[in-house]
């Protein structure tokens, strides 16, 4: 499995120094090695939208691909890194629950924790991580050197808890997992499970509640809605998703990350 | 014509993960395409100000270069997605009007409407067609497939309504297509319509009016401008541009796209 | 010396059609120079700042690297645009100072003033001169162009005055030279000098101040500070820099670069 891309995302911005270090330190490594920016404008220290945005583009990257995740609120504390791999593709971050959903139903073949001095820029301490430890690991990868050769297999590592969707009272109750630029609202609940929702004659309206809003249209397209009433649909990661056409769902709502949603059959 | 290159504009913002994702489906259907990003913070929706963006820099990009355009506020409707051909590059985006500028007095060989279903992603309804059509399409291009594989030719295209900038008492008759990161206003008023105007011995004074505002002062370059007054001068697009030295003309002068100027010799 | 990576450091924001200018006019001169971009949303017109973050992260660079840096008051005035060569790196940038951090203590093979048009786009009087000239000569170097085809060498050239840290009354004077996006402050005192303060009997406290605030925890990373009190630290580029945990050390203490700050033990 031989590696070329190395995905990077980070809430390091894009106005300093710290990415393009991360960069030329696996370009000065190999110079073959091509960065694809995932994105560095995540929320600072915000674990659980990185770990989203991560999940919700990883499979989609070549075979080989190594993900550098550094959104990292504990750096050069004594957390470790971890170098995970999967059937497909390699995952570097801070052991600090980040890769909980990156890694959640797939197959994981090894987690390490980097310990291996020898790759790094510095065997010191040091402020900068992600440009001394984490950016040459993965230069390195792409240069086919095997996992096993940066670490030992951790046992356990950090996982983040994250609200599962429940069926309740012949409902689903879930959460609001993310807000995108554009102000829509992905929520947990799946489509599998949203499918096995089923009317009855008692029953016959699909009503999503959000704090006190009840939204009563379910449509296939953001294009399909004409009028600026907020709808719902199923979006491109399988998930049920809150919006309204060209407007911010989030905003017209007053809804966020982690505010419950239900979703039920109604009178 | 071997594509090589795709310049990807969108109005995505780059803190989620609906860029990466279209980098993601291109590296993995051809791993030797180079991606360009033109610019991802085009206000949300606003096919005007990405056409104008295309427009001013697509000229400038190798020989076939495929241009991914997805400012696309009618996503998933049955708005077509074009595949537009011309002497030296590709272009992909909604039929919504996005192309009417960048397509603008080049030499089009073809405009095709993409069907073909064995490119995509997926068959189904898509939230996200920037990435299950749009991007393998792209990638599939660089790959060397021939356009007409994508799909029939279309006989016509939606075209935004572009004001023409005309001629009118001996002066010019424009509008404000642009505003820049500084604050500069870019005009529709060409050099050479602007170099057709003459002065006489009644009228020896160029006056650009914006508004109430009157500017004579007609420079070479930013730098010539000593002084906190605004100025225009003809920009690197050839077009006359209104400036301020080191702030925002439209602060300033309180102008934004669509505000109609005016260019004369007056007393 | 063969080049193949530009790195691209501007002003120019990303909203517009001014990076991927100079990227597509890279692309069509040398389709296989690799870009990098250090950042393009340095405040606008700020030289300072431009030349700290180039300092910050260029040495991490392959050798050979091209750094191309527009953050240009003076576009198309008669400043000159330099072209200088180090042992490991070309740097084009104007004639305004912003060369002065990255050439610091590196050994400076030749500063030359770009003056041969044939390598430009036009050689006609532009507004944009980081696309017509300045790219162009940024990726003729890396076709191996050798630096002296590009013009004369010049005796002097703009550096701007550095407020060096002095020793002062057993402690150092110095400023804060840079803010980055977390809100860090990074002062322009160096490890090798803090390393050279003393304690004694009389004076067993190390005591930062900044205005009217003292900052007596120096600690060896972000994550050893428990609370939300400020501290200081050796930061990733030697300096010493004031941190606030999870915060903005910048906001708490209402500072920004140039404010002094000093360092010395005290009782």
């Amino acid at each position: 499995m031989m590696a070329r891309f190395i995905a990077l995302l980070t809430d390091f911005g894009e106005k300093d120094f710290f990415v393009p270090s991360l960069k030329a330190v696996i370009a000065a490594i190999n110079p073959e090695a091509r960065t694809i920016d995932i994105a560095h404008e995540v929320p600072s220290f915000d674990i659980r939208a990185a770990g989203f945005i991560l999940f919700s583009c990883c499979g989609l990257f070549p075979k080989g691909t190594v993900f550098l995740a550094v959104v990292d609120p504990g750096v050069a504390s004594r957390r470790a890194i971890l170098l995970a791999e999967t059937e497909k593709h390699f995952f570097i971050a801070p052991d600090n629950g980040l890769l909980t959903l990156p890694l959640k139903n797939r197959a994981v073949k090894s987690v390490r924790k980097i310990t291996q001095r020898s790759f790094w820029l510095t065997a010191e301490t040091t402020t900068f991580e992600g440009r001394d430890k984490m950016a040459p690991v993965a230069a390195w990868l792409t240069l086919g050197i095997p996992p096993e050769e940066f670490g030992p297999e951790v046992r356990t590592y950090h996982r983040l808890k994250m609200k599962e969707p429940v069926r309740s009272g012949g409902g689903i109750d879930g959460e609001i997992l993310y807000q995108d630029k554009f102000g829509n609202l992905m929520t947990n609940i799946p489509l599998s499970m949203f499918q096995s929702l089923r009317p009855s004659r008692m029953k016959p309206r699909l009503i999503l509640r959000l704090g006190k809003m009840r939204i009563h249209r379910l449509i296939r397209s953001y294009a399909e809605a004409k009028d600026s009433r907020p709808f719902f649909l199923v979006n491109s990661q399988g998930l049920i998703e809150i919006a309204v056409r060209e407007g911010s769902a989030a905003v017209r709502l007053g809804a966020k990350p982690g505010d419950p949603v239900t979703l039920r059959w109604e009178r």
